[in-house]
């Protein structure tokens, strides 16, 4: 039976709910083997699957662990995905100024996974500060102060963390469909009325391509008018790392800087300005102007940083205690010209050497080190201008200029 | 770097030799884990392979194990391959042809997999008889007598029996390179010169279509031409069973009937016959015609026979001892009308509930059960009249009539 629901997808017809169930199941339930899960994963990532096999295959995600219920906090539960990228801190950002505007923000987020950080470990860079806080710590944060960032609890969508184990050893991990069933199964499962995902698109990316982002967001906005959740998608760049800072704390420090106003005028800040806006709209129920003039507000008389701190002393983080590494070298612009380009995906590569992610399953990642962009794409530079500071631990990292700057 | 590999084939990019001699040996010395490689078997099994591709994997194939040099045993030897069907037991009757007509045959067979038979599972149904002869043993016996038909030897094309293993869990074994490249192999492994194939097409057989099997067909023959070896191939219906018996001591008895010519005029023997004539005429280097001519002085002399006799004796068997089971029950028609169908793999899946076969890797074969065909498509049958002979051992089998067959 297994092997004629392979060898289905194999020639490229649809599975039944009832296939998909016996299989995916099977899988979580170690009655089908990694080989198998393996194979069919590979005969989906290229064969594709169709509208109603993507709603099946949701629903088996959701239902293989448990669902949330945050129905006792009043308003519209509003939460965000972003499908990952290098430097990407925007949660940081976000969730306070919804906070801020009046909005409840229930955000479980993730580790790092390849080159992309997690936020989490971002937020493990403040000491002290809690990522497992249980359903019931959840709840009464929420409803005490409006917004909590935390680790997903260990028993939602179990079957996502199993697949996306596999697929991440087998090269299935780009299959549009398979993304956009393990996206929008969670954000289901953790109690969203409503959602609004952040799609990157680039080198730095799980999406490579402008069409296959469009095709991702058209496929999660259909999931979540299926299951009746409001879905809405913005698709921004990860050629270029996002904002000007990669590694945990220096990306905290960075989104800090955002919430008190102190850096503007970015593409980053733009983005999560943008993010916030729809969040706030579909929060509250407002227009989008009216949103992000609440947003504007909420950044220039600091409420969106007090409740960004007030989240951290909840959560016990200590602010005063974020550390980053004193050795530090510099980039340096061998010529002059406009920078044309950043490689997003060779600073995320360099940021994992440097500790800052986890190269294999065992290590320990190093809060201190990173990246710290001092020049943008589109800046003008001299001869020996530094264009980057690298904050590192142990051994002085070896740096390509050539692969990952283009200046002309 | 294994993940590039994949990745590369899943978008549909040819790979290179040295990428496949990473990924497929690295699995052989199990670095590379069933997963990734069942993920990539089924990438190459939608996505196919090109021409060198195939060519290389063969390499790979060939070079995992020995080669076997027949280059003492004079002459130019000729190996056949058959793809697999339902009572397929031409290699019992065209080497002993072969033989008598002055070629000289190293045959090297394999077991049953699935419903089809295998020559070896055949052959150990006369008692005694051998079938795990060393190199040497061959060698001498193909020195004296001119035939053998043997086990492979263990080191022959490790890589082959790993990958088709893993292929037959997850549905990736109707890919016609990895099938080609599979037969290809084993068979310049085993030293042959020139290989005559025969290509079953069917639902009996691996391969389903007329389509597929002309491709596979010119697929063999550019493989033989890459590596020097005159590749003939003959397309052969396995819709109905071939001949009149499924089942090892059945089908061993049926052999000796037409080596014997006491059996003739039917499309089995028609095809040992086309086979013999081919091999013959490669073997020898003469016209088909006078192969043929050869051919049937050798059944009508039973010079053959006789042969067939005097590899039994080589090889210990005893053919007075062959057993048939006397629990006999008939298959009758209900109808009066003209036989249009008989479907070859229901009775191939009859056979194997009989015992004839292995349903499980630890179940024992009986070699007595099975099944004689007494009317064949096209014949002309009274209600009542009896269709087939199951030979049963255990309990009696339930038969599904209509599965089986269609008389109009």
């Amino acid at each position: 039976m297994i092997l004629d629901i392979i060898n289905k997808k194999r020639i490229g017809k649809a599975l039944t709910y009832q296939e998909m169930d016996e299989i995916f199941n099977g899988y979580l339930e170690d009655k089908v083997p990694d080989y198998q899960m393996s194979a069919l994963l590979m005969a989906i990532c290229i064969n594709g699957m169709t509208d109603q096999e993507i709603f099946d295959l949701t629903r088996i995600f959701i239902e293989s662990g448990d669902v949330l219920d945050f129905s006792d906090i009043p308003g519209i539960k509003v939460d965000k995905h972003s499908t990952g990228g290098i430097g990407d801190k925007t949660t940081l950002v976000i969730v306070p100024i919804v906070a801020a505007c009046g909005g409840c923000v229930v955000k479980m987020s993730g580790r790092g996974l390849g080159y992309t950080g997690g936020t989490i470990d971002k937020l493990e860079s403040i000491p002290g500060y809690r990522v497992d806080l249980s359903d019931d710590e959840i709840l009464r944060q929420v409803h005490k102060i409006g917004l909590v960032v935390t680790g997903q609890t260990s028993d939602l969508v179990p079957m996502d963390k199993a697949i996306y184990a596999l697929r991440d050893v087998t090269s299935t991990v780009s299959s549009i469909p398979l993304i956009a069933s393990s996206i929008m199964s969670k954000k289901i499962a953790s109690g969203a009325d409503k959602i609004i995902i952040d799609i990157k698109v680039g080198n730095g990316a799980l999406i490579q391509t402008k069409a296959d982002a469009k095709k991702l967001s058209e496929l999660m906005i259909k999931i979540g008018e299926f299951y009746d959740r409001e879905v809405r998608t913005i698709i921004s760049d990860m050629n270029t790392p996002l904002g000007k800072t990669i590694g945990n704390s220096l990306e905290v420090l960075e989104a800090i800087d955002v919430l008190r106003g102190v850096e503007k005028n970015n593409s980053f800040v733009d983005l999560c300005v943008e993010l916030a806006t729809n969040m706030v709209s579909m929060s509250l129920g407002i227009p989008m102007k009216e949103a992000n003039k609440k947003v504007l507000e909420s950044i220039q008389n600091q409420s969106a940083y007090h409740k960004f701190e007030e989240m951290v002393k909840a959560q016990k983080g200590d602010l005063s205690k974020i550390k980053v590494s004193n050795h530090t070298m510099f980039i340096k612009s061998p010529v002059k010209g406009t920078i044309e380009k950043i490689n997003a995906l060779e600073f995320g590569k360099l940021s994992l050497r440097l500790g800052a992610g986890k190269e294999n399953i065992d290590d320990k990642i190093d809060y201190t080190v990173g990246i710290k962009l001092n020049k943008l794409v589109g800046d003008k530079v001299k001869k020996g201008d530094i264009l980057a500071t690298i904050y590192y631990k142990k051994k002085v990292p070896e740096i390509s200029f050539d692969n990952i700057y283009k200046i002309s």
